[in-house]
């Protein structure tokens, strides 16, 4: 499946897109409403995963501002966060670094958990996975409230790695999550999204 | 990190690999004893993937091969699925549809349950993944006793998918894998694997 984009220039990687850019990209996400529950509207990026010309405009979108921030490592959030992150890694010729689900990492762990709007939600990254000081950049699909993806930031550095960026594909950002993560992490960290909902 | 490889000619993607290929590439995998019970020696692919040059080597790899296949989509079976089978799409110029556990996908879906060695899992695929007669390859890590892979299969041929190739990294050869998945495709699906243990 291929989405048409004769009138667009995809080799231009700047952020914010251009307009053009932007319409186009958002019209390869679904929208479903009520998932996962009555009154959410769902962004369905595989949809946009299934399009080879906006499967590649993205990935080389967040290769090319993963790049400015000189990592030796980039990482990712299970699930989608690993449909992601490696090919990141591969285009920057570094490696890749999951982080997963309780118990799904058989070495020695370092663990977070963190507050879901109903209980808690935890993540797992092996401690001996980065050397100390390795430059990070961490990849997700969403940025919404920035809950995973500061307890993402807290394992690297609880295992000794700088986190020099954080790239998303979409932001909700009605919900602050660049505030909480832009506090936490600082102002010498990149946090970049390609489109806003 | 990156592992040493001066002594190998890694620009070479035939199967089976050369010996000093595989050597070297079963190097960059860690075994861990007793995980996920006593008696299970584990193999960890993280200290692959988080090595550059085998990360690079096994991408590549897996392209080359799905590239015979003439794939229109290349399928990941969650979780670690999604780390491999994106880029090899990309590498392609197709795009990537998920198949996922339970309740992850948004729309109408196709589901397949299968046994496990106790009770059962599920996996399931949006139904409107793939138009009718396309061709798609199938990369996961690991093809074990087959049950995800044949499971994958199973979904990609409810939704009208012809399953041309199924990739693999390793492969326990002893369990069997391979003759399910051959048996249930045909001799035209191709199923390709990098290393056996």
């Amino acid at each position: 499946m291929t989405s048409q984009t004769s009138n667009l220039n995809l080799a231009k990687l700047d952020l914010p897109l251009e307009a053009e850019q932007e319409k186009w990209l958002k019209s390869t996400i679904r929208d479903v409403p009520d998932f996962p529950k009555a009154g959410i509207v769902f962004k369905d990026l595989t949809t946009l995963l299934q399009d080879a010309t906006a499967l590649k405009f993205v990935m080389e979108s967040l290769a090319h501002h993963s790049k400015k921030c000189k990592p030796d490592v980039i990482v990712g959030i299970e699930a989608r966060g690993f449909i992601l992150a490696p090919a990141v890694a591969l285009a920057l010729g570094v490696g890749f670094v999951p982080i997963r689900k309780p118990k799904k990492l058989p070495c020695k762990v370092e663990r977070v958990e963190y507050a879901l709007e109903y209980g808690t939600d935890t993540l797992e990254v092996h401690a001996d996975a980065l050397s100390h000081g390795k430059r990070v950049v961490i990849i997700d699909d969403l940025l919404a409230t920035g809950g995973t993806a500061k307890a993402a930031f807290d394992l690297i550095t609880k295992i000794g790695g700088t986190v020099a960026g954080m790239g998303f594909i979409t932001e909700l950002a009605f919900l602050d999550g660049r505030k909480l993560l832009q506090d936490a992490a600082g102002k010498d960290t990149d946090i970049f999204s390609m489109i806003n909902f």
